[in-house]
C-alpha cells in the first residue's frame, strides 16, 4: 500500500455494508480467544491495510444470528479507493463473511451511534416436516400458527412502549422505551417471515417479540398478555427467546 | 418393535423421500469409512427397526450435491405404520438429513430402475458480489450472463441426443443416449436457476450442461459448440463441470 505523509494520520472514515452467516461465529463482538465476525474482519483490515484498528458495528448479534446488511465504521490512513476495499477485503475474509459495499463518510459517521432505525426479520419454518437444507437459516415449529392471530397481535406491539418486558435479564441498559414503527407479517411454502423495523432494539428483544407472537398465534398465549407485558414491565407476560438461527439484522437507516 | 411370524419375512418395500443438505457428506453412496447419505439412512434404520439392510437410491448424487427430492427404497420385516416411518427417522437422523415421505409400495418398485423421469436444478450467483449465507448452495459467477443467449443455447440440448460430449471420463456407462425433456431458466434478484427435466442424466451431465450454458451466455464459448458436441462426441465442446453446491436433485417421477 502506498504511504504518504497525510495518510499517516488515520484521517478517513469507512462505512462498509456486509452480509454474514452467523453459524460458525461467536457473535458479532470481539471477545478474548472466541471466533467473531469483529475480529474476522479487523484480521482482514490488518492484512490489507498493515493497520490494526478497531471496527465499530451497527448491531451486535448475537451467536447463530445473520445478517443481510450490518454496517461497520472504522478509520484508516491509506489511500486505497473505497471502491477497491470491498475487493481487496472480500479476497481475504472466509467465505461466511463478506462487504457489500464500502464509501468513504464523513468523520463524525458512527456505525452504531449514527444509526436512525434498523429492521430485523425472523424465520419461521412452519411445515410439518423439518429442513434439511435451510436448518441453520430458520426455526422449525411444528404447531399450527394461525397467521391472522399473528398479524393482530403484532399491532398491539407497534409504537413507542417501554419495552422491558421484551428484553432478557442480564441487560444493565436503565431506558427502555424504544419505538417499533411496522411488523410486516408474510407466509409464503409454509415459511413464515416477521419484518421488526424500529429506532432500536433491546437485548433479545425481537426474539423475544418473535416467541411472543408465535405462542399467541399458536393458542399457547393470551393476545391480553401483550398489554399486560407493557402495563407490568414483567418477563412473565412475553414468549420465550427464539433460538438464533432464525434471526437476520435486515438493514440499518442513518 | 412388534414382531411377529409375518414380519420375520422382508416383505414391505418402502418408499422414502427425502432431502438433504449435501455439504458435509461424501456424497450419497455408501464407500467405506466415509460420512454418506446412504450410510447415515442405513443407520438411522438399523436403530428404529433394528434390520440391518440396504437401500438403493434413485440418483448417486456426487459430493457437496443437495437433494430437494432424492428417492430410496428399501425391505423391512417391521409392522410400524408407514406414516410413522417418517417421524422415527426423521428423530434419528442428522439435521442435515430429513425424510420428507414415507409409503408401502409394490415389491417391483425400485426407485433407480422404475425412475422414469427426473428433475436437477443448477443454482449460480451473477452477482457482483459472492453471498455469505448462500455460499454451500449456489456458485457464484461474476461475470457477466446474458440470460437471453443462456435460453437460446439451452433449446439446441432438448431431444434425444447421444450426450457423451457431456459426460465426465471415467464413466463406463456404455449407452449414452438421453432424452432431455424441458430446460426452464429463471432469473431472479441476480440468481439464475437451471431446471432440466429428462429421463435420465449421464456422470456430471448437469454439471457440464450448466458449465456449457453459462460459457456460451457469457461470449467464452460458441452456440456452434452445442451441435459440435453431439456430432464429434468430444468433451472440449463443451463446458468445464461446474462445482457440486450449485445442483439439486429435485424430483423423481415413477
Amino acid at each position: 500500500m502506498k504511504n504518504n505523509n497525510k495518510s499517516k494520520n488515520k484521517n478517513r472514515n469507512i462505512k462498509i455494508e456486509l452480509e454474514y452467516d452467523g453459524t460458525n461465529y461467536n457473535g458479532f463482538q470481539k471477545q478474548p480467544n472466541q471466533k467473531t465476525i469483529q475480529g474476522e474482519i479487523e484480521k482482514a483490515i490488518e492484512k490489507v491495510f498493515g493497520e490494526n484498528i478497531s471496527i465499530n458495528g451497527a448491531g451486535r448479534t448475537d451467536a447463530g444470528v445473520h445478517a443481510l446488511g450490518q454496517v461497520c465504521n472504522f478509520n484508516i490512513s491509506s489511500d486505497i479507493k473505497a471502491e477497491n476495499i470491498t475487493m481487496a477485503l472480500n479476497t481475504i475474509l472466509p467465505g461466511d463473511i463478506v462487504i457489500k459495499t464500502a464509501e468513504d463518510v464523513n468523520e463524525k459517521f458512527h456505525a452504531r451511534k449514527s444509526a436512525k432505525q434498523k429492521q430485523y426479520k425472523y424465520v419461521i419454518n412452519n411445515n410439518k416436516v423439518r429442513s434439511a437444507i435451510n436448518r441453520k437459516r430458520e426455526v422449525w415449529y411444528k404447531y399450527n400458527i394461525d397467521i391472522d392471530i399473528m398479524k393482530e397481535a403484532s399491532k398491539l406491539l407497534i409504537g413507542k412502549h417501554d419495552y422491558r418486558a421484551f428484553m432478557s435479564s442480564g441487560s444493565s441498559i436503565k431506558d427502555t422505551v424504544r419505538t417499533i414503527k411496522e411488523i410486516e407479517i408474510e407466509k409464503c411454502g409454509g415459511i413464515i417471515t416477521i419484518n421488526i423495523t424500529g429506532d432500536g432494539f433491546l437485548y433479545n428483544m425481537v426474539r423475544i417479540i418473535a416467541g411472543t407472537l408465535i405462542e399467541i398465534a399458536s393458542a399457547k398465549r393470551k393476545i391480553e398478555d401483550i398489554s399486560k407485558a407493557f402495563e407490568t414491565k414483567e418477563r412473565t407476560f412475553s414468549g420465550k427467546t427464539m433460538p438464533p438461527q432464525g434471526l437476520y439484522l435486515v438493514k440499518i437507516w442513518y
